[in-house]
């Protein structure tokens, strides 16, 4: 009988390490990127060139966004436990969620759902329409959000989406995926009489499963890119810290503030 | 004055995003590899050409090992919250202290220490030597071991550090701390007369300080790795699950023994 | 104007230091139980003498339930990491989702979101026996599994069910929650012809939200209960661990089978 | 043979939930406070009426300190995860390292290591004061801190320190770490002519080890109580959020200032 305690990621013995069926260090080290080495054990497949392109332009559009709510996290924990960096990053980590970074993968999950039922390859224009008009009608008849549309920051443009659609373009063209997100974006200004612009999640998020990444992933894929960006700040926390200073800061505009009577 | 709450690293407006110092869209995305990006924010500088094959070679070969600790911390999470993939893959991440993955951190600043009062540049083979034996034999002194040497399954030879020696040898030569670490594991055979090979973690942080990563980012520099494995984990688990089999087994095979009365 | 970074929680000067509006050392210290400051400083109401047996019993069920996901992830995190126990901890607290432990605040909110228009203490039983058929053949015509109900392990009953519900008929009455939850599972019972206990995450979230804590804050209350469990399962590790045998058996287990070909 | 996969802690069957060795329905339901049993579990023996009163006296004085690094961290994550309460838990946890919290336990593995070779509990004034000055030269001597004394906010006096010693006098007496802690302010301040206060960390870990809890488990111990502040800043982000606000403000501070050419 088969055991259940199996992998097709990694193994080893005392030889060798073996990575996705591949020797670790003759035909991974010095042949496969980092990025192509997690879309490979992620997917089982190996990247074509103009893949490669797309998936590094991905997860360095979503790698940081400045002092995010995450990068504040990594600080802070950092400032309290400077001799565990992997709790630092993982305390970054952990705010990438359903409000920051997530959307990458529920954009990625609600486009895959719409076209399930399609054949994706061969969706044309007209049909595009139609499905990206239908699944907006669905979401606003429950009062929900459309996912990749929208960004506090980015009001009109979010610049890492045009980018994303020209890179796409120039590498290999605009995936259905891709495609359908440009379509839900004008059914939705068209139902809501609201220009919301894509954002680089949900654009990300998009290319991503076109790619080939299961949307169920793309989340957790994602976190790769911030990972990249929290390893950032933790270095430049160590150099130059805010953590303490913001703690002192926060501690004494709150503690000044208490006798006024706030009850949480 | 300056206000304390500041980053290189990332800053936005409405239109732009800017990623230590570069236009995001248009300077990062398409011109950037992700390990590049990680490098070019924890450094403030530019991988070179040779740069970044080590770095790669670097990052893949970390990535992933198996059913380790942490893989196995990943899916556990996931079988009772799969519904927060980052707090699966951050659970993973913090079990790569002190003894997984932590020894890629320590043996660069391991190193990085040795070689502080010299003029890496120009040690000659000798002044290594030297250098070598002087902190092996400190550490041996004091009873603690030494870094980046030693491997629980790779006894005879971990197959990741001579393929590091390797490709650093073809990518702009073998770079001081990696020089020293060989010395090293040298010096501790003819010292304790018991060979003990370079391991792919140790080897792994030599490489990135002779790259110019600052010793103390290393730990966390290499947790880049790790989160791309744990992503690939953690999307077998979703197809492939084997985390609540565990928990059967573990549950099953303990509850039977508590009648024997073991105490804890 | 007031300062939004303010709370209510607790502030400190340098010779005082006050929580939820008390002096810490001479109010709170030789005054408060633990359990009786989680809630205090949650609901800012200060628990009765039954409440604060009803709290405790509840904690005390949801603390441990032996080699789960939860204490095996804190227990392997350990192994990589020892000298972070902070990191062991939240690694194990991470796997309390919407599968173990979350059902608690699942269940909660179920429950107060069915009694939100009714007087909860003036429901008499018939009402309570209409309010739950409703909401049970709302969740099963959308194919929803009913929060409170059935235990992978205990199948036919789950011993904390009785027992708080014992202990709140002794402590005060059943309260309005507790009580629906009865007959919710009778409604279940009736409408799927198929028996499931009450279980003990359930009740206990039922009792919590009896008690006065708000139903969005159950899910992260009872995490309480659960770092004392973790605590435990830390201290055990360090002194007769099992982290590192698991690691090796599930790398043996699942090395020996990869030439079998699994694919993931 | 004996299976290693094992634990004192907890066990269940079909029927029953065992927990260190008791039947958890009807031993430790309405016997035990949350106190109680996490004091059992981890030590396996019961707390004594004025064990109990003084547990509680350390777990309540740690509990929260107001906007630490911890609170801002877990409302922080709360803001980009509001689905994962036990994330927001976790990341808040992740900086309970060697600077906050952490020393609680530093301070118990000192004074317990002091201690070691001696009788305790016969251990007369004039021992403990030469022991005292002994600790006290040899870390001064190597450049060390002395753990459990002095506090950034509480400079002259942490109001939890006496009130523990007040606690400790009064529920069977002041134990021989807690004395010895006294005896280490005293040699200090001797030595360096500098008055430190002895701090509430350092003082509730004396206690937790006079108590019985292992010097190696009392870190992680206080983690019980720091979850129960965490979690009321969780329920008061939830009603009153402070952690959007404070990224919008970092963010807005900070990308200000990149023009003036901060290069971190």
């Amino acid at each position: 009988v088969t055991d259940y305690l199996r992998t097709w990621i990694g193994s080893s013995d005392a030889d060798h390490i073996t990575i996705g069926g591949l020797d670790l260090a003759s035909e991974v080290m010095g042949h496969f990127t980092l990025t192509e080495l997690a879309f490979y054990l992620t997917t089982h497949r190996r990247a074509t060139e103009a893949g490669r392109v797309l998936l590094d332009a991905v997860l360095v559009a979503l790698a940081d966004h400045g002092l995010t709510p995450s990068a504040l996290s990594t600080r802070l924990t950092y400032t309290g436990a400077p001799e565990a960096p992997q709790a630092a990053i993982a305390a970054g980590l952990l705010g990438a969620g359903s409000v920051f970074l997530g959307p990458a993968g529920d954009t990625a999950q609600f486009l895959a759902d719409a076209l399930s039922a399609e054949n994706p390859v061969g969706a044309d224009e007209e049909r595009l329409r139609e499905i990206a008009f239908a699944v907006v009608e669905q979401l606003r008849a429950t009062g929900r959000r459309v996912p990749g549309l929208g960004h506090p920051v980015h009001k009109v443009e979010d610049p890492r989406a045009p980018r994303l659609y020209e890179l796409a373009a120039a590498n290999g063209g605009v995936g259905p995926h891709l495609r359908l997100l440009q379509f839900v974006a004008d059914a939705n200004t068209e139902l809501s009489g609201r220009r919301l612009p894509i954002n680089g999640a949900g654009a990300g998020g998009a290319v991503l499963v076109d790619l080939g990444v299961p949307p169920s992933s793309v989340r957790a894929f994602v976190l790769i890119a911030r990972t990249a960006g929290l390893v950032a700040h933790l270095a430049e926390e160590a150099a130059a810290p805010i953590g303490r200073a913001l703690y002192a800061e926060a501690d004494e505009r709150s503690s000044r503030q208490n006798p006024a009577g706030f009850a949480g």
